[in-house]
């Protein structure tokens, strides 16, 4: 129950990939049958990413990972744009790559503004509007927290970030393969682009950028993506996202309404043990998440002892998981660091049924109880 | 005949690789049974990439291809680097990644020197030591070029940046597999390497960087790689590309030998053809390379007929391909325009064999004189 940390490539995927690693390997660059093959096999790809988000092809940037795509996204646009205003704006619960690429552009120059969120994790559209402005050139807004499971109001934020011509870029990553992703119904400029998220391959990525929008390259080389992203293309991974690509959108609807019953049968049970609290919004959340706060123990030690019993979670965003910070997500929904730090997150996904929640509600309050008996805080009627 | 652009992936680096996309899928953040799982799988193939190029595990950060790793070496240096000098020198015969990051770091405000090449396409060494100063903070020469096959003299290179303090980062992407890489011998500072060119798998590359050596990270999140190349691993890959390198490891003396016998053979045979001439060294080339000029025709016409027999080469890099400029390279080692434009890149591999090799030198002759019959700049001699 940890697919938010990596899922399992769709068997028909990997099928999918397997003739471009040692048959058809050939370079889309190249002037041969071989290079002529690898280049349709990519093209085929792109049409079937731009189907899933309601984009064109040419709007599809192939890069190694969401993160590659975000870094692409706000370090390119800010490098290309930087006149337009000097203010960049995110929300307080965005992934950690995304608060690191502020961090950096801070130090650019750049001013940034975190918007915050109320204690269901959702970008407070109010407070938005008072921190956008004339000298605002981009806002980064994520679709839906993966560790929280919040689904952001996204029309919203674009029609305000518009409102002052300010770019908008949202990494859909968590999103994927769960909720649909329309870039022309929400008018979205950049969008990052994840492939194992929707059960493709790892080391793939892809940034949405609307026509029209330039950004700077920020891999320099062959001139590979039309310029914007250098370095040969990986045929089999980029084969193997579109595949996962035209799968989400075939299967998103049923896979999503099979979770989401998991998930409130997860979340139920589990709200039956004292004194454990959801985490995120009660019902605008992903499908596949339900994040659990059980007062009094350690998120580390429930998920060593949970590991002994063959069940897998995490404490948090995998990409941070070995930090022993508290959540930052969690923290800008106003929890007190010891109530971030004892926070479960489930994260279900194809390989989960019902017999495997129901375990789950059955063996954690067995374990919540003897890791409070343990600790110093639990209150003794808890003991 | 055109591995140089793309090779397959060994079957059994495929076969090693493949229970990591659908069953062994963990993150190497996770606390739990997967998660240990793949880090264990990183740090194995770590180990790998390490003992082919004799650096410490450590020393190696996993990137999606050479050309990312060039970015990151480069461009991370300068940014840490930049006060201690101005100067970055490369070579004339860089892959185009390398000029084009140049290009980059010339707008960036360093003062970029290239060092020009003999007509073999071999660095000199004796202008490289007037060109290297106090001033100068970084030199990258490439192991070896993979459009004409010259080995460049690292060794002595390596010996003038040092003797002023510069780092030097080379470029191994061509030589993978062919020639032995020993960064303790060398004394080199930071490596770019390549998964697919020692028949890995796209999308998985690396760099070296000496211990002590401090970059600035290229891609920013999650803290991946210590912090220094952020983004979920790519495990599939990252076991790939360590697979490959024990291979390339164990296999690359035969792997060599058998290749520069095909390749004497193919070079000599070809060179039968009137005014056919070599590109590169005669003999300080790659086991895998033969470059050869033909008078009076197209690289292009040549490549399509060529194709049509079955027969794949290249008219230059891959990755510049398909641009209608003549090859920077071929034009540093002193061709004119129109003879560069005639020039054919084989680059053999573990798919070529002797029987292939016989093929290509009997139909070639054959080729040439039909497309020399039709242009225009033949001497009717020739006709």
């Amino acid at each position: 129950m940890d697919h938010g940390s990596g899922k399992p490539v769709d068997p028909r995927v990997l099928e999918e990939m397997i003739p471009y690693f040692s048959e058809k390997y050939g370079n889309p660059a190249s002037f041969h049958k071989k290079g002529f093959e690898a280049l349709e096999a990519m093209n085929s790809s792109r049409n079937k990413i731009a189907e899933l988000i309601n984009s064109s092809a040419d709007e599809i940037i192939f890069t190694s990972s969401a993160t590659e795509a975000s870094n692409l996204a706000l370090l390119g646009a800010t490098d290309r744009y930087s006149k337009r205003g000097e203010k960049v704006v995110i929300s307080a619960v965005e992934h950690i790559s995304t608060i690191n690429i502020g961090k950096e552009l801070t130090r650019r120059g750049f001013k940034l503004e975190t918007c915050p969120v109320c204690n269901t994790g959702t970008v407070d559209l109010e407070e938005l509007e008072k921190i956008v402005d004339d000298e605002t050139m981009l806002v980064s807004i994520m679709v839906a927290n993966g560790e929280i499971g919040t689904i952001q109001p996204l029309k919203g934020a674009i029609n305000i970030a518009h409102e002052h011509d300010a770019l908008f870029h949202t990494d859909a990553t968590a999103a994927m393969g769960q909720i649909e992703l329309d870039t022309k119904e929400l008018d979205v400029d950049l969008m990052s682009l994840s492939s194992n998220d929707m059960y493709g391959p790892k080391g793939m990525g892809a940034l949405f950028m609307r026509d029209g929008i330039r950004i700077k390259p920020q891999i320099i080389g062959g001139g590979q993506e039309r310029g914007l992203r250098s370095g040969s293309e990986n045929i089999p991974g980029i084969v193997g996202m579109g595949k996962a690509a035209e799968f989400a959108k075939k299967e998103m609807k049923v896979d999503s309404e099979r979770l989401t019953e998991l998930r409130d049968k997860l979340i139920y049970g589990l709200l039956e043990i004292p004194e454990s609290y959801l985490n995120g919004h009660p019902n605008r959340r992903l499908p596949n998440n339900a994040n659990i706060r059980f007062s009094y123990i350690e998120g580390e030690s429930l998920i060593m002892s949970l590991d002994e019993i063959g069940i897998m979670v995490s404490s948090g965003s995998a990409c941070a998981a070995k930090t022993l910070e508290p959540s930052h997500t969690l923290l800008a929904c106003g929890l007190k660091h010891e109530e971030a730090h004892g926070s479960l997150v489930f994260t279900l996904g194809r390989n989960n049924n019902n017999q495997q929640v129901e375990y789950v509600v059955n063996q954690l309050p067995e374990v919540v109880t003897r890791l409070r008996a343990m600790s110093p805080l639990t209150p003794k009627e808890l003991k």
